[in-house]
């Protein structure tokens, strides 16, 4: 557990890459109280030196030792090392949020969003689960609803940008959009098909089901955040050629009926969304403007008449920011909080 | 009605814009009977010569006189047009097979998809429609389905390319695109608001139900072409920064099971269709491969288990073709089957 101090030393392991980057931003931005900040990644980085605030801070290597002294480290490294590490970090007294798949399904290991589930906090063993990108943004918007009038099911298809897939996959839309205004040949080296003017139903591995580990995240991450195996998700999810900002365009079946009216009021006041949502001055959430923003932003909210009680809306948030940084860091806030 | 003939004159009207050129090239590649091609546009275009097989058709302005002697009209003028000029043109005695979304809901005009509704074809009085874009590639897949197990509800959320608003979107999007890469700032003109790497949940307008007519003509388009009210559809539409191939994410509850398996076989020797459906080897249906063909391409057929008979699937079709200047030609040839 954390103890209460009056600022932290702060780790952001994986601080190169694209998700690194917006911890060390959002840290900043949010005047997080800390001490020291240190910055780790893989061998590749060492040596490299990246800004935060008015100061340059050196990327070091990681060693059994890193965590000594560290009070909070935001993991942003992919699964493999958050396995290794993670539980290195928890041993050395370090509170680990950890924003890979490693530890979201382990019953052991808190999965929260800080506006859904901050109860969960309490019971963490030194790791706490940061959730996947699109399920955060929808999570934060079905719980006010669920809490409402309870969610039977929700039939979820994403559109989601490439920063999602890391810093090399921005760098390969862009690549190929030059190369394509340039009558150039395509190159594909992050995604199995050409991202540019196009369309990929797919997003990270496919399953024996048919489904892909992301879609069956959103099944399963949902359920263990909103604490309820009742509530029924079935996904698809497609990375489409944008930049920033996650969309999912949801139908929801709620078990008492709630007019769009209703849902636009509920939402208003709920934590961590803004409801955008008048269509007839083409205003609508759009990933476009929801890059940089914290909230997730909800329109679009209509009534479904083919089924008893139904609702469409279409929601969109950074992926980097509320859909993994951000997320990470209100988590740490919240340790703080709770810190006695 | 048409008359049995050894080749037909054919008109083609809106003929210098993207729908038109394409209803062009279709009938050029299908090798349709054409005895003479004549060619429509506004005022604007007229004179300019256009190109088919290997002679230039020079094109004309329309006017009380134009229709006679044609035999098959093919309009892509848009609704305005459609409502002047198609019954003038089936007065003069020729059959009209219109693009627009002026007739299709006019129940004394059949609403054709030759794969799906062939037998409409025989109450026709001079005018008939051809459906939205979207809801073609929709119906082509979901009659076979529908034939075998009975569909209850249909969830669709939607990818459509920009070629779909014609051919001054697609120049919107490169131009936006190529001002992007050289930081130049973006001009929207054709969308309210940028479409190169952003996505729209907005495709035509909006109604008072919060729905846009897109959305409604997919609900109800598919009830007037697969010939029951029964079946429900709730849509969601979005513009995706895609030149060419409009994609569907399509969830379906059926009254009787029905396995992926027997849903492949099924669809496999529908007509139409292509099953390409092999995620393991990232084969799956896309945008980029099914611009420029004539089926629809079908694939991630999965069993929806949060309901006791449910699907899920995502189907790619070119809106250009057989979202509009190939079923239009079709709608042609079958008329021709069926001349006496």
């Amino acid at each position: 557990m954390l103890k209460k101090k009056e600022k932290y030393v702060v780790a952001v392991v994986g601080a190169t890459g694209a998700v690194g980057n917006e911890m060390i931003k959002t840290l900043e931005q949010r005047k997080f109280p800390v001490e020291t900040l240190r910055l780790f990644a893989s061998e590749r980085s060492e040596g490299k030196k990246l800004e935060y605030k008015d100061t340059e801070i050196t990327v070091e290597k990681l060693n059994e030792k890193s965590f000594e002294g560290i009070d909070i480290a935001l993991f942003s490294a992919g699964a493999e090392r958050s396995k290794i590490w993670a539980p290195v970090a928890a041993k050395s007294g370090c509170v680990v949020v950890d924003n890979s798949s490693q530890w979201r399904m382990d019953p052991e290991i808190p999965l929260v969003v800080p506006e859904v589930n901050p109860h969960d906090l309490k019971w963490h063993k030194g790791i706490i689960a940061n959730p996947n990108c699109s399920t955060i943004q929808m999570v934060v918007v079905l719980k006010p609803i669920h809490d409402a009038v309870k969610i039977k099911r929700v039939v979820v298809t994403t559109f989601q940008a490439v920063s999602g897939t890391g810093q090399k996959a921005i760098d390969e839309l862009l690549q190929q959009t030059t190369d394509l205004l340039n009558f150039r040949d395509v190159k594909c080296n992050v995604y199995p098909h050409q991202i540019a003017f196009n369309v990929l139903p797919h997003i990270d591995k496919f399953l024996e089901n048919g489904y892909t580990k992301e879609e069956m995240k959103m099944v399963n991450e949902t359920k263990k955040i909103m604490g309820d195996d009742s509530i029924k998700v079935t996904a698809t999810t497609v990375r489409v050629p944008v930049f920033r900002g996650h969309s999912e365009s949801l139908n929801i079946e709620t078990e008492k009926k709630i007019s769009p009216n209703e849902v636009r009021a509920l939402l208003s006041t709920a934590p961590g969304i803004i409801v955008y949502d008048a269509p007839e001055k083409n205003i609508y959430p759009l990933p476009l403007y929801a890059a940089g923003k914290d909230e997730t932003y909800v329109g679009r909210i209509r009534e479904d008449n083919t089924i008893e009680n139904g609702i469409n809306m279409w929601i969109v948030s950074d992926n980097l920011r509320k859909g993994a940084a951000l997320n990470a860091v209100q988590i740490a806030e919240k340790l703080i909080e709770m810190a006695e």
